[in-house]
């Protein structure tokens, strides 16, 4: 049997090599357009920032051995076509055209079965300018060469991004933190990581970008890059003008479907990705597809989305092999688990965020959490703030997403929820989780349990929500039918108390013999680091015949880390 | 209502907070013997070894407010009975007889609702001398703090420890590490963690507590404590005698059932353990117990087990306020999930040891592997050990522990696994986990991935083990009917061809045309640092005619990271 691979990086390159050790009897061709294949596109960012020293360390086995033709041919036994455009698939003939790029000359490859990898394409928006010198629309191992030779020589001053998704966030720390550049970013939405994780946590990171020296233009809407001699020197949007002599596109990916589409397959109209069942099996059954070309079942909407994850791509690889083998095995779909270091922070999230719940029709709450990753008494113990989305009606967990400091913190998080919600788990499921304890890893009730804690506690109204950004509104207004009890120790209090007059300080330990100072007819929205000692002052005082308490949903360590300017 | 609780640390003071925060009206009573109550009993290493300053973090909530009498009473409600001794529970009378030990007087307190939160007392071994000043039978807050004193005012020179599980370890390093004193451990078993993690993994630990200057006796048969005038100045094994002027026995604790069993409850023959349902109910409906002193269901056995561990207890607690205020809940059982750092290693795991899970009467396999943390091209990427047991029939997960850099990498990958196992996953289950990935992290296979695709080799009859122990017994040997083939680059396959005569050095990418080189009439044993290359050597070498092909599961990592005198 010929197994012909279009496509040689992640779900290509593991689909070739896992059908060589499945069966070393089996005839394997992998052809990719590329000159250098089968590197890690999501190292990027880490050699242009210098991390990775060398371009090739991008392209090494995990023994250090470059993974070029001749490793391929040799160590693996899989026959190479680089620099080979595949031109058409012919389903009848079970032939792929290929066309040689180094001399033009056309062929035909015969396949028994064929392995569709063409990965993505960037989604290049319509700015004049686009197509300047020094405006790099793709990140590739070809780009990332070029740009780190660019600012190693000292050619690049002034860097900005478009885009603040993954690769735009990671870029920007590549070139901000590690090479000291001044770096812009531009978006769209008005937050950073749109969809991805919600505002709550979005402005932490904005905060920390801001913090680390990032100038961050949100709603950012760009009228034009600006160019000199075919060069680009500058970048302008609705508000205001950039100098600029090195622009990356990081505005997201399309399916690189055409290929499929010409031959005839089932490619979605709605998202551009090849259509294939359980199996990775495309609507022709001799030809599978995997990776960031196809689409693939969302496990919490039941919808068919695209989601171009490098870990998602071995996955699918190895499920294509198997099925090819006749190992029958199946790839049920994603939950799209993510994780990010953004300079020193670490971002993760899995299912959906509370915005995408809401837009795909759930009735969707949000419990908000801020603690320490590691015991509070611990050294050196740092703030992870958590949302967890869940559905109001079935309890069922939607999602979970995580901003900490750059430690495993988040990953053990997101790993933890990421594992189970298949299994579609309830808020009670998460409570009843048995994770492991110690000091130095995290408290008796892990930061999973406490956020579920916050949604129990929803659920059962056992708590009367505000949102933050609502708290701040009425802050802000000065309403005097609101008073602000801060909870906290007078320390923390202490500049509220002073600039605020309806800001009062009754540490929580105290609260139960000072009820007397507090007004019944009045609002009383509870103030305190994390949420927790406001919610219990609420069942104190709730008992005790104060009706109108609210407590601002996380806690006031999150808009203290939004910086917002309330002290 | 009244709610009585008899201790007052993670069970029982959960439970009466829990409480109070459910309904504020109702009343509680705590009860505790000792001065100082609700302290973490985990955090108790890390003051010791100076990395928590004062006593008092150890009892402080997250906020720093000390939980002594003031603060229950107060911030929570709760009335506080310390220095107080529960002499008897009358059931009928539904009183429970105190001694306050203050005054010796004596008292009736009369209860509703009774929870017993007695926690757990030191297994003591009859060893002559256990009571001469100077040895620490129990590690509590007044143990703790007499030893950190005695170690400040330099009256340690000689600390020798009893038991290498988890308290004995984390002592070790609170000992050697933090306050440069020579500890010896002595452990009665062949390994550190005994039960708990199995060779394989305990070895790498072992070697680790070695380089940290500690001294370690293994199959340590204690005869004698020596005293003079009183105190401890030695101890003596069948082996070694050592000079000791602070012995702690770490030797594992017992539930402290007692009182339940004086009362009539019911306690387990086996396990001694007070017998509850999920609903942490007593045989007396009115009576509710959790914590050290109970006896839960392990979740993959099925079997009663006692599981001293503070993350289970105040997860009971909040069960047993639940259900007292009419909410029905249940504790289902636990997996054994456990994390612990030691040194610079953390030690994690949940489920079953391969040595638990044969004795438990499974058809238990084990899959090793080894691999970096994050991706191998990111700087100062570390490896992590991991050991996968499953059955060999269902191919269901037993149990998965690992050894990794002190990190949250190995949280991350506990935190996973314990999250699944109560729902049975099998080998394929965790092939298909989604998790996160990004190169800072982790590899785009995680792991668990890597883990589970070796179990699933070993299933499938794709590769042929053959355990390390035996790998290096035959090598020494220097058995001529075997080959050793080192797959690994020269450079590190060097020492061992020079020294072995029957060694030789095949890269692997050089292997598929070099396959003259090698005897099909002899045994051989294909060398790498993972397995991974030694996996697919032995694929190759099959589909060659080399049908004597053997893979020691888990890679050459494993022996070096023994301290095995091989090179």
């Amino acid at each position: 049997m010929r197994v012909v691979v279009i496509g040689a990086n992640a779900c290509g390159g593991k689909a070739a090599c896992r059908l060589k050790r499945l069966d070393p009897n089996i005839e394997v061709i992998m052809i990719d357009k590329e000159e250098i294949f089968s590197y890690s596109a999501c190292g990027i960012p880490y050699y242009i920032s210098g991390d990775i020293p060398y371009e090739n360390n991008l392209r090494e086995t995990s023994y250090k051995v470059v993974r070029d033709i001749n490793f391929f041919e040799e160590a693996k036994g899989i026959k190479i076509l680089n620099k080979t455009q595949v031109e058409e698939i012919n389903r009848e003939k079970k032939v792929v055209k290929v066309k040689y790029l180094n001399n033009g000359k056309l062929d035909e490859i015969p396949y028994d079965k064929l392995v569709i990898a063409t990965g993505s394409l960037p989604k290049i928006p319509s700015i004049p300018g686009v197509d300047l010198d020094g405006v790099y629309t793709s990140i590739n191992f070809k780009t990332a060469l070029e740009i780190r030779q660019k600012i190693s020589k000292g050619e690049v001053e002034n860097p900005v991004i478009i885009g603040a998704g993954f690769t735009g966030l990671e870029l920007a720390e590549a070139l901000g933190d590690l090479w000291g550049l001044p770096v812009k970013i531009l978006e769209y939405f008005p937050q950073v990581l749109p969809k991805i994780i919600d505002p709550c946590l979005s402005r932490i990171v904005e905060q920390h970008l801001r913090d680390k020296g990032i100038e961050l233009e949100l709603n950012a809407r760009i009228k034009e890059i600006i160019g000199k001699d075919g060069k680009v020197i500058g970048i302008k949007t609705e508000k205001k003008e950039y100098q600029a002599d090195l622009i990356i596109l990081a505005t997201g990916v399309k399916p690189n479907s055409e290929l499929a589409k010409k031959a005839g397959l089932l490619v979605s109209p709605i998202t551009d990705g090849i259509v294939v069942n359980e199996k990775m099996q495309t609507s022709d059954p001799d030809i599978y597809a995997g990776g960031d070309c196809v689409e693939i079942r969302h496990l919490i909407t039941g919808k068919k989305v695209v989601m171009p994850m490098g870990s998602l791509a071995n996955r699918q690889g190895r499920v294509i092999a198997n099925n090819i083998i006749g190992e029958p095995d199946i790839f049920p779909g994603t939950i799209g688990a993510f994780i990010l270091k953004c300079f020193e922070l670490a971002i993760g999230g899995c299912g959906l965020s509370l915005e995408t719940a809401k837009d795909e029709g759930f009735e969707a709450l949000q419990a908000l959490n801020n603690q320490t990753e590691r015991s509070h008494f611990y050294p050196d113990a740092k703030f992870g703030f958590y949302s967890l989305v869940f559905d109001k009606k079935t309890t069922k967990v939607l999602g979970f997403q995580a901003v900490g400091p750059f430690t495993d913190g988040t990953l053990a998080r997101i790993h933890a929820i990421s594992s189970i919600l298949p299994y579609k788990p309830t808020i009670k499921d998460l409570i009843s989780l048995e994770l492991a304890y110690a000091p130095p890893f995290n408290n008796p009730l892990d930061p999973i349990h406490d956020t579920a804690h916050v949604a129990e506690a929803l659920i059962k109204n056992m708590i009367t929500p505000i949102s933050l950004e609502e708290t701040l509104e009425k802050l802000r207004n000065g309403d005097t039918n609101i008073v602000f009890i801060d909870l906290r120790h007078p320390r923390e209090a202490k500049p509220m108390v002073k600039k605020y007059s309806n800001w009062i300080n009754i540490p929580f330990p105290e609260l139960r013999n000072r009820l007397n100072e507090l007004p019944k007819d009045k609002d009383l929205i509870l103030i305190c680091s994390t949420g927790r000692r406001s919610y219990e002052a609420e069942r104190i005082l709730r008992a005790n015949g104060f009706e109108r308490c609210f407590v601002p949903l996380g806690g006031w360590n999150f808009p203290r880390r939004w910086g917002e300017d309330i002290e």
